[in-house]
């Protein structure tokens, strides 16, 4: 059995040498209501960062030497809990273990026949659930809108402007290379792509892109992409900031645009998303992701990456954009 | 009759050469439903230097060598309008003229028997309203916790702070000199008060301050006193930006710390205020706050300048912190 422990807290970008491979060699025993679980697929996310400095956020930090966890998709493979038999496959936040025992608290049954089992992790899942939540909750889109959606390749972003298109809105996404900037078109439907990484004047880009103005700003990204798309933002304009990517890695904390100026010219709000405080919506959110997936409206891209060993070298990538929508690793 | 014009833009901080004062030697006349005004009292108001910009606001900026208006109190000389009658006193949106015409429109009576004229400019004026609407309707604060007001001796700040304490909130105010952080206890029952000229490390200031973290920041400045804030938020905490006085008269566009990490991690709300939007509540408002005054519950203090000439210093005065509460010019 093999775990991955947080070696030591990552000073800026993450690397190798902050992970640890412990290797046990022993059979896990379950008592009464416990199950053994053998671990499928692991979701790496950018939010992963925070939990591993010691900063004080809205989850506590990562334990060093404890293992490292995060969503995941596991097979029963013994089970002492009536709730699950052998050969159920459930989803849940578990450790970076190849096996590992749970009491079944927190974790949900998730059906191979109905979807991949790793759409539980992606659309399915908390990106999904993130993208929806959001944009729905904050965003409070009307149809005939517009919505500029940072990082729109990524996991949540692309499903955010699949969903701002399903419900009318005129959706412009910002992206690091023009093959994301390709798919964001051809294959999620967006309106308009930009390419963050070669376009000089961004805040014109944006102004372009948007002749109406933007309505509704999902920002996944933070940074000077963000500073641009204020200049274009309409009266009464909603900001989710679902993730600061651009900022994660930073040791110095990060200065930009004074946003107070913009937000009070136009009666704009800004609030900090994070889906776990929206729990009781996750059913309906579910039903809605999973119908219009099914009704083919909306799709997903994951990168998958093979083997357990390359965890953290999975995570480290997704700080060079080097996934288009979710990375998941395959064990 | 004599009215001010906008002679220039400022750039930068405001200066009297922006203004330029146009004597006319003629009678006003008025036509049928036309009322002829004598002004009273003015108001000067920080959020003005922005409509003396051409820059993309929510109101349209003021035209160049056209009259600048505000908030005025004003007496009826003359009527051929039969919902004023002489003698009457009206507010609302006016030139910075000893004497104007209006059809009425957007004007209401106000009566000096039930109240100071002034206090229609400030506490029963849209400065009350603005300290109302603004800590209800964004800052939605619940009895027991934390509010930290900036620009706290100022006319909306003053207010604010009163308000909260009256809704069983624990107020911090943060002010410029001593003499006013005194006032802000003695006379509006602040809990505990921070002279930004004075404390060197305002982020461990107001996280002594403000033991149990900030639920609610009523934002009047902007600037390095709101970073510091920044450090000290709550889950779910409302920012209220109402102001950003400290920025109106930069020609760069400000930096600050990035916000975003700070509302993500802390699912926070940062929200730009302008009480225009609100005008359904005003009635509402006002009731509750003139009921407040005749408790003897809310106190207020002006800076009340005499003659129609020196509106235009009194108006500069108010990026120096001279005023203490409302600014009025009284003609």
């Amino acid at each position: 059995m093999k775990t991955i422990v947080l070696n030591n807290r990552p000073e800026g970008k993450p690397t190798l040498s902050n992970f640890e491979f412990v290797e046990v060699d022993k059979t896990l025993n379950i008592s009464e209501g416990e199950i053994l679980l053998e671990t499928a697929y692991v979701s790496v996310d950018p939010y992963l960062r925070g939990r591993m400095s010691d900063a004080k956020s809205y989850v506590p930090p990562f334990k060093l030497n404890q293992p490292v966890h995060s969503g995941v998709v596991a097979k029963v493979l013994e089970s002492k809990n009536e709730k699950f038999k052998v050969g159920d496959y459930v989803s849940g936040m578990l450790n970076w273990s190849t096996q590992q025992v749970s009491d079944g608290e927190g974790l949900n049954k998730v059906d191979p026949e109905k979807a991949p089992l790793s759409t539980y992790l992606g659309v399915l899942g908390m990106t999904g659930l993130t993208a929806y939540l959001g944009l729905t909750e904050i965003g409070k889109p009307n149809k005939g809108e517009t919505i500029v959606v940072s990082g729109a390749a990524g996991a949540v972003g692309s499903v955010v402007g699949q969903i701002a298109k399903i419900l009318g809105l005129r959706v412009i996404g910002i992206a690091g290379t023009d093959e994301k900037i390709e798919m964001l078109k051809s294959k999620f439907g967006f309106d308009e792509g930009i390419n963050y990484n070669t376009t000089k004047d961004m805040k014109s880009a944006i102004a372009e892109a948007a002749p109406n103005g933007v309505d509704v700003y999902f920002d996944n990204v933070g940074g000077p992409i963000s500073d641009a798309v204020l200049f274009s933002i309409n009266q009464f304009a909603r900001i989710i900031i679902c993730g600061a990517i651009s900022v994660y890695n930073e040791t110095e904390l990060p200065t930009s645009l004074s946003v107070q100026p913009f937000l009070v010219k136009n009666s704009a709000l800004m609030q900090g998303f994070i889906v776990s405080n929206y729990a009781e919506k996750f059913p309906e959110a579910i039903q809605k992701l999973a119908g219009w997936l099914n009704e083919g409206k909306l799709t997903y891209t994951e990168t998958i990456v093979d083997g357990f060993d390359n965890i953290p070298q999975a995570f480290i990538d997704l700080f060079e954009g080097k996934n288009k929508g979710k990375m998941i690793v395959k064990i």
